[in-house]
């Protein structure tokens, strides 16, 4: 069932959403993308080397509630689009900013994953300085790169001339691989390091 | 009537959520601070210079319906302490990252206007190397100045044995006055870059 905004625009729950609907979960360790990336990041700025979090869902909040001796109840709100990336914050002193993909394709990943709003907004970190980039992750091959955002941003811009999905070779060959790990299991400020590398 | 949350830790409306509700407007051309931040914001996304964002208001959502033909509906939910400030984004190729408060007191900001958690975010921004600052309006002076966070963090810290608040001249001093603008009416990134000039 396709939900859509009033506006006939379809409804994309965000992931912190799905999160709420119990699901299977997939690859590595059993965990999703998301849950790997909070642990990681709360690690990090337990450990005070890096101060990350992800955005809360924009929510558009219509109707509320003040029962007695409880707290505040939303009765009535409204999922609405983000105008930006899921993730930002800062490392090495610089301003980092991502979101993060989840395929169940093995072959390549699907532009459909991919939004405007998230491209133009990558693109404008780029260009203002900030490290920008996907997180993505083949489920089924257990396997998370990082992608500097411009790889990305290229085949955006020829989707309707070309093929509408990167090859999961091309993402091998230009990403960076990012290691399971102990704590975290997901240690992608490592991969971080290697994109300000070559910067 | 002070809400609480379920563990009894009283619920602190966030300005999103209380602009939801009709309140008198304050100082400034009439407009909110948080009106006025987000339409400078938005006037520096739009001519390239900064990409500042205000975080959505973190929301627990318990129940969601999927009404046919419709938009998919909250109808329980509740309000979650953030973990962060406010805002945060990238201006000249920095981390910046801030909280803006108002008050009605003509001779100190109190600091019951400020939270703990508020304060450890900024101070760690701080030692990551970012911009960390408070943007405090006096309404009924309509002034509005820009405060280094080491400021405040210091009149928090020994706010046992001192005075709750910081004195309006302690703010004149140590601030920096963000003048009334054309487009934007609130032009807050020439106060950053005064920031930025003693860093």
């Amino acid at each position: 069932m396709t939900i859509k905004y009033p506006n006939g625009q379809p409804f994309e729950p965000s992931r912190s959403t799905k999160n709420d609907i119990k699901r299977p979960n997939q690859g590595h360790r059993g965990m999703s993308l998301e849950s790997e990336l909070n642990q990681a990041n709360q690690f990090y700025l337990q450990n005070g080397l890096a101060n990350i979090h992800k955005k809360p869902t924009p929510i558009q909040i219509v109707n509320v509630e003040y029962p007695k001796r409880s707290a505040a109840k939303i009765t009535e709100a409204y999922f609405r689009q983000a105008s930006t990336t899921d993730y930002n914050g800062i490392y090495q002193g610089r301003y980092l900013d991502f979101d993060a993909k989840e395929t169940a394709n093995q072959t390549s990943f699907p532009l459909s994953n991919v939004h405007q709003h998230q491209i133009d907004h990558l693109d404008d970190i780029k260009r203002l300085g900030g490290l920008s980039f996907f997180i993505i992750r083949f489920t089924k091959r257990n396997e998370t790169y990082l992608i500097d955002s411009s790889l990305l941003i290229t085949y955006w811009k020829n989707r309707q001339e070309n093929r509408k999905s990167v090859p999961y070779t091309e993402i091998v060959e230009q990403g960076i691989l990012i290691p399971t790990g102990l704590r975290p299991s997901l240690p992608y400020l490592n991969a971080v390091d290697q994109l300000i590398a070559i910067h």
